[in-house]
């Protein structure tokens, strides 16, 4: 399926509404100039076109499999990855003195979002290898360092991150595995893992894998949880691959879809790893990894939907069905009310959805540069919430785009069911939405609600110019934020479970309330034109659905356990 | 995947909420005593527990298949439907004259229910069978019907409807099937249709083909459409499958979902067929059939809804993960607040869905029984409502399903995944739910909204009582029926393109109107029960979405076509 990349938007994101030109402003960041970031953006972009888009089908139809222990990657893959690694774009936000480019998050994110659309089972895996480089650029020695953060950042090696057990999904803490010392500075890590993302390939030259696992005088839960970086080869004196480590692929998942992409059971069989970090602080170092790794899911999710969005629009300009409804029509599909209707959507979730994942980004950039605490509070705020929405957005897109195909949708062949199937598990990976939401309103609500007011004021103060100027718009807009502000302060005075019972619905409701804002935010820039039409699509059509969201958001969680299991069968 | 029949619903549905005692209160269906009914409904729960639901994982894992021009279904699949056969269940509806029970629709509709969830593939098989019967019953001279009803009724012989052709898809008119007349009463037919459901299989008999076909006078467009019946084997004068027709399967589909289900292309080359009805009459004898299977297409939806419902239960109550977050909790996570919204999201839509499909078939019912126009009216009313709310429940709560299972529900081995992959389909066949929509704002409101308003009068007459016995649930339904009232005048004044533009969200609005309705009735009758706190459920969380719904309703085309093609472009 061809993909034509999206630096136009980009662009248009980065001047006119995350401001992008104050984080060029920074110290850290002053090489990011206009022109190198159009430079990075469009070279992205076409090997995004040209390399990964045509492998993105054969992935789906000759999955990844495991043959006498050695994973085999679909036709093409390694040679995708050697263009990626060799392009520099496994981890452009990597350190400088690594190897690294040091660019801004906001430009890796619009990197990751163009790989997303083209072929994301193999952006999946540099995905990873960029949150273990995060993770071991803030928590590993300098020896680590030194011995694995070239490797990854050059793409020979690729990284993995191992949480689960089949005893612990989304319970962390209720994990088995177990690191022994071997006494000399090394550990032996035995247990199963499952899930484990890209587990093993046959084009790296060798894989790192981070494993938690528990010391011998780890405490229960996740206190007592270490991290440990497990390499299938272990780097000789010169630092190339050596002895095979004792770890394995036991089998691979049948997944619905990302079939490109291995999904591993590994079995850990005193497999020699050192830690990382501290001892116990497994957790800490492992959120670091998260966190990257959760923006960064957020944005496969939006790389879908601008996929879709732009094979549905393609189909419906194409596609000539019946006489056309409006005079001087193409007599193609796209001249009907409801199939525009359906692309208008499209576009305009997926603009909101990307704007407010480059917003998150822009804040951890800006958390960087300054290490001031409302960047990084408004960068954990914002977290979850691009999780959450952007993987969202990637399924109600993608399911869009499937109808507006027709019968051609229910079709593989088509290529716009895989879309679909891909996306699936964005919205459920890297912690589901729920367990996203659950952070939200717990966790990045624990200030008292402070951060989340002082994004609402400022967007407030911005919006009192757009009152005058474009009315129509910034009032429901204004009104909408209004109702989000009310709604936060009355979770943050409720009990933890009354918040979960309202979480998913609240973070829904906000992110129709910021898709509002950016929407806003782009008519101002373009008050005549393409974008203003979209935005005034969004505000009218879409940003009313935030009082629904909201509504469920205060509901509390009496009215849930008043239901009994039982009440639940037919 | 195991399934419980819900019998138990059905018969709080038709006591409660439906008034099936004003349905066998007729002398047509005097017949369809509460004992009769309660006996058919367990019995054909039996048949779906025992003997479909065993093979729905078999039809995904071997797909039916192409071999030598012969469709290979899946292995078990001819036991079950010749199980269904025999047990009448392909059509119950049928007229007892012809071998059928002459059951209303209701009970037929219940039974549809039950099948899909337990095996929608091959429930598609007798669906088609359904409609084919219907429309031969109502246009097809005596010796057709002589023919052809006992052996489709006692499911010998299975149908097909053959109308799509690949430049006509919605727009059915573009068809170039041609008919020439032998001379002898018989025609020949010749041309290409594709997405023909169960075109072919290697269990029954004979397969009886309905094709949409022009005659030699025929005008373009849907006024010069004539039906033929064109059997795969031309039967011969004791009514036993003859001479092989010269028809033929090109190739079959690959499908995201219903893998055993075989979608063919079709080639008819002057093969041998009959007129069923007029000539240049094959649209309304085509509509026949496509009214039928788009309440049966609805009712597929909620069958996947249900059996996604049960999955998940399932799972939440045995799925052990961390701390519960509640005093005395299981353990497992339906302990968590979001864990029980997602199910109880699911129980709520399922049963709204349901409530309001039965509806519609209680309609098709009171039509056919007392022949008065104001139930015509509502049956018109509802279908395209029963089948796009239907349908879209089906997909939505499939997705949550997915959703509670976590990282195991996007594993084909877990059975979840594919409750997803199967209803996709079920929005776009049988005309798109975009379709659905545009029938329901066109058509259906051609009356100037009379049966719509009839419904809203009758529904607050209702509401009147519960006003004062129930209040905080009935008010919110109150209003939002008047805000529907509202968008029905709203749409009744305005262009044909401008009701358009507003089509899927009015439908999706009235019916979160119609389950708040449904779920209020169900409550009312269980006034401290079960019932009451999911109807609790419905109306505080789930039935505010329809004020964004309506709004987006009464937008207008306007701003659609303000948005040019290049404008979606990102």
């Amino acid at each position: 399926m061809p993909y034509r990349a999206t630096t136009d938007d980009f662009r248009f994101l980065f001047d006119h509404v995350i401001d992008f030109s104050r984080i060029a402003g920074t110290d850290r960041f002053a090489e990011a100039t206009p022109d190198m970031v159009e430079a990075i953006l469009t070279e992205a972009g076409r090997v995004c076109e040209e390399v990964l888009a045509p492998l993105n089908r054969a992935g789906d139809l000759h999955p990844a499999r495991l043959d006498n222990g050695i994973v085999r990657t679909p036709p093409g893959f390694g040679d995708g990855f050697r263009a990626l690694a060799e392009g520099g774009w496994v981890s452009i936000a990597a350190d400088p003195a690594e190897g690294g480019m040091g660019l801004p998050m906001a430009v890796t994110t619009a990197v990751n979002d163009m790989m997303s659309a083209a072929c994301l089972a193999l952006q999946l895996n540099a995905l990873m290898s960029q949150g273990q480089i995060e993770a071991l650029e803030n928590h590993a020695s300098a020896e680590l360092k030194a011995i694995y953060l070239p490797k990854l950042i050059s793409g020979e090696w690729t990284g993995t991150m191992n949480l689960t057990e089949p005893q612990a999904g989304s319970d962390v803490g209720a994990l088995r595995s177990k690191a022994e010392p071997n006494g000399d500075g090394s550990y032996a890590v035995t247990g199963q893992k499952i899930y484990i993302t890209w587990g093993d390939n046959d084009f790296s030259e060798n894989i790192c894998h981070l494993v938690l696992a528990r010391l011998p005088d780890g405490a229960p839960g996740t206190k007592g949880i270490s991290l440990f970086m497990v390499p299938k080869f272990i780097p000789d004196e010169a630092g190339n691959p050596g002895a095979r480590n004792t770890l394995r692929v036991v089998s691979l998942e049948h997944k619905l879809g990302l079939h490109g992409s291995p999904t591993a059971v590994m079995e850990y069989d005193g497999a020699t790893g050192w830690l990382v970090g501290e001892p116990h602080g497994g957790m800490a170092a492992m959120f670091t990894m998260m966190n990257n790794a959760r923006l960064g899911v957020g944005v496969q999710g939006i790389g879908i939907a601008e996929a879709a969005s732009q094979a549905a629009l393609a189909y419906a300009q194409d596609r000539k069905q019946g006489r056309s409804p409006i005079e001087n029509g193409t007599g193609a599909i796209i001249d009907h009310a409801d199939v525009r209707r359906m692309l208008a959507t499209m576009r305009a979730e997926t603009f909101a959805a990307r704007a407010i994942a480059l917003a998150c980004a822009a804040a951890i950039d800006m958390d960087r540069a300054t290490g001031k605490p409302e960047w990084k509070a408004r960068a954990a705020l914002l977290t979850p919430i691009a999780k959450a929405f952007g993987t969202e957005t990637g399924m109600r897109v993608a399911e869009i785009g499937v109808q507006v195909h027709g019968g051609m949708g229910f079709i593989e062949e088509t290529g716009v069911a895989q879309f679909s199937r891909d996306v699936r598990v964005t919205s459920i990976y890297e912690g589901t939405n729920g367990i996203q939401a659950m952070d939200l309103v717990g966790r990045k609500l624990m200030d008292g609600g402070e951060a989340a007011a002082a994004l609402l004021d400022e967007i407030e103060e911005e919006l009192e110019t757009a009152r005058q100027t474009m009315p129509d718009l910034a009032e429901p807009v204004w009104e909408a934020c209004e109702t989000l502000r009310e709604t936060v302060e009355w979770l943050t005075s409720q009990e933890l479970n009354d918040r979960f019972a309202g979480a998913v619905p609240f973070l829904m409701g906000f992110a129709r309330v910021l898709g509002g804002y950016f929407h806003l935010k782009s008519a101002l820039a373009d008050p005549s034109g393409a974008r203003a039409r979209l935005a005034r699509f969004y505000i009218t059509r879409l940003l009313p659905e935030h009082a629904a969201y909201l509504a469920q958001a205060v509901t509390g969680a009496e009215d849930l356990y008043a239901i009994a299991a039982e009440d639940l069968v037919a």
